[in-house]
């Protein structure tokens, strides 16, 4: 049986992610560290635990087959945090992976990922982070998919996407709903190589872009 | 010619080293942003390279046959300066020191670096940084030595140490002046083999423990 776990479930695409899985029929577990925020989120098919990401959490992965890791620290939060939710706590996800023999690990990075030096002044420590993470996941061994969305926004999907980056900076966009979807085609996905993309809105099926 | 490029050469240790260094009749280039930091050190042998480690500063490592990385942010910067200095540069560091082919990396790296999980709660977003800092080092390629001192103080040189790390850890200390010691020792070192030491004053010589 196939098992998802959505790590950092109760995020703002964690929790569309989780819903859309949810609808789709697949089994997914959901780790948060505080189960009263996935109180809108329904399903038969959903278990939840508990934990929080700075402490053990390698309980969260048994029977699990697949993993999405889409838990950041979040813009509010100071560099302490990044250093411990999306640096820290994404590589110790992998190396459980590791350990339970994780099928399929779907990172959500950032555009920039690839090269933070270059990245806006106030962005590069979060940057540096995110890139480390994607190192360690792809000197894991694991088969993985790291997924570099574009500047996000909370309008409503608009299931059309590109993997180019625009020319123009202000057109590096795409809403969290349609990272939601992509994580869902990818989770649902049998493809047997690793691979890194970048995502933004654009004129394409996320089969076009993602196959 | 062997010369011995100082990363961070105007911090606490980094002054030190430095300063041994010149005594010793070695040639040495101190990378530092700010070289009047560096008025009180005095040594023939001595080059100063003007560089901002959150930039490019790849050509430090010109002419150069080993790295001794003792940047730090320091205590009084936010998280954000971990990012960028104590774990992206010195990413970076090891980056350049492989296109130079660089004979030899030495490490300053923290007591705690091996199990950030395992470090006081305000150590441990410093710790993660300093572990995946090692990690790049030690998948580099590089030969490279890891050094993991305990507890930093200012007291004079004791001139005695111990690899063993102590039971009480009020006494897994080290002088910012053996440190330094130590690191000159590392330096005119020819040993092949990479290592990690952890290293705190106790009973035995350099050459004890760290042959």
């Amino acid at each position: 049986m196939q098992r998802t776990l959505i790590i950092g479930a109760s995020g703002q695409i964690g929790k569309q992610v989780t819903q859309l899985m949810l609808d789709g029929g697949h089994f997914a577990t959901a780790l948060v560290r505080d189960k009263s925020k996935l109180s809108d989120v329904q399903g038969n098919t959903l278990s939840i635990v508990e934990a929080d990401l700075t402490e053990d959490f390698g309980h969260a992965f048994e029977g699990c087959t697949e993993v999405i890791f889409v838990a950041g620290s979040g813009g509010d939060t100071g560099a302490d945090k990044t250093l411990l939710i999306d640096l820290w706590a994404a590589c110790r996800s992998a190396d459980y992976a590791k350990k339970h023999a994780i099928q399929h690990f779907i990172m959500v990075s950032s555009i920039g990922a690839d090269a933070p030096s270059n990245g806006p002044n106030e962005m590069q420590p979060y940057l540096v982070a995110k890139h480390m993470a994607d190192e360690h996941l792809i000197r894991s061994g694991l088969h993985y998919t790291i997924l570099r969305p574009g500047s996000l926004t909370n309008d409503d999907a608009k299931g059309s996407f590109s993997d180019e980056r625009p020319k123009d900076k202000s057109e590096a966009v795409i809403t969290r709903a349609d990272v939601a979807q992509a994580l869902v085609y990818l989770a649902g996905d049998n493809r047997q190589d690793s691979m890194i993309k970048e995502l933004f809105n654009g004129g394409k099926t996320l089969t076009e872009v993602l196959r």
